[in-house]
């Protein structure tokens, strides 16, 4: 049996990654491809009661450092515990947020230096890395109107001015010209259908379909 | 005004750290010195709420790498927000476990690679380290009975059987050997007015006394 293939999403608050992730698991179910869909922080019960430290509270709730070894902490069990033993059993994962979020957002518009980030992952997950990631990019003012419509008290990061957002946007723009084989920057202005479609594309251009 | 001096006490189960604590925190009192008595994990509110995810639950709740990473993200917190501001002001520092835990805990008798520790340490604090580390040294079987009749919900590692805590007392000496200039060992064998009469005499040994 063949390896799954291991795709993660990024992008900025309500640039539309949970609605792309469902819309690939039917489209990808529809291939008869098993797939295990998950997020970050989260997806392991551990993970997720580190993801309530995450994303509750005041913005200035954690040091920089403490936030992202708290992000990794979470990333290793939702790794060793879920995501490698489903592409171990061949199954596809599409994971909404993984490691480029902490490098945009604790990194490139929080402020923590390069290194102390590329030494995190490196100690946390050795040289696993995802086969795709999808980085939907949208005029960061966009997406806080569509994520403030979406409401819930998971608002620590939303809450942080529009300069953090627009250093997130370039951040994660950052990485899929550091990284274009692993990378595809898809337009994520267009209505979900597009997106949708833009995704598709991406995955059958990179990782072509299973026979 | 002078620096205040970091002091760490470290240990297994049941050795008398706490009751230490407690009777360094009297007696420097007596000496006109301004102590801050802390403890790890926690110390600070951030630091408190890991703590929670530590010492409770399951002793396979977390993957060896997840829980160093916690007791890191933990750390810092507590050395930024409180410890290093306390020492800033003047104040004696008495904390209650420090990073010797985590190697004693995680690596020596938790199975993490040394070199793991190593770096996630340094990425952390930097070179920041204890003036002066006590180790309490005792027969764990003594610690376990010692720490049973203390009750009370936190006893995730007090369960993880005799071996485990064997190789955690050759852990803590082992550090004591690499880095005897930092650390004292004490025969916490002793009454507890013993431990505390021989704590003294390596404080004032070691650090001397602010005249
Ligand atoms: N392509 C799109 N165009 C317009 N609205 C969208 C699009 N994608 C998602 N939305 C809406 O925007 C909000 C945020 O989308 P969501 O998928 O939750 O974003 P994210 O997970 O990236 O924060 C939701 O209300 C969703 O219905
Ligand atoms: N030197 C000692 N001799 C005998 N009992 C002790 C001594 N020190 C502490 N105790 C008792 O042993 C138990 C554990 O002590 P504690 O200070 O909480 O240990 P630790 O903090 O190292 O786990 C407590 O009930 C305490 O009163
Ligand atoms: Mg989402
Ligand atoms: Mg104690």
């Amino acid at each position: 049996m063949a390896r799954g293939r291991f795709i993660t999403l990024e992008g900025g608050e309500g640039a539309g990654k949970s609605t792309l992730a469902a819309g690939l698991e039917e489209t990808l179910g529809q291939r008869s491809i098993s797939v295990e869909r998950t997020r970050e922080p989260g997806g392991t019960p551990g993970a997720e009661e580190i993801r309530k430290l995450l994303v509750e509270g005041a913005g200035d709730r954690w040091t920089a450092t403490s936030e992202a070894l708290l992000f990794f902490a979470a990333r290793h069990d939702h790794v060793e515990r879920r995501i490698k033993p489903a592409l171990d059993a061949g199954r596809w994962v599409i994971c909404d947020r993984f490691f480029d979020s902490t490098t945009a957002y604790q990194g490139a518009a929080g402020g923590l230096d390069r290194e102390t980030l590329t030494q995190l992952r490196r100690l946390t997950l050795g040289d696993f890395t995802p086969d795709l990631t999808l980085i939907l990019d949208l005029d960061p003012e966009a997406g806080l109107v569509r994520a403030g419509s979406r409401g819930g008290g998971e608002q620590r990061f939303e809450g942080k001015g529009l300069t953090f957002h627009q250093r997130l946007r370039q951040g994660f723009l950052d990485i899929a010209r550091a990284e274009p084989e692993r990378c595809v920057v898809l337009d994520a202005a267009q209505p979900p259908d597009g997106v949708l479609a833009s995704a598709l594309a991406g995955i059958e251009q990179r990782l072509g379909w299973p026979r």
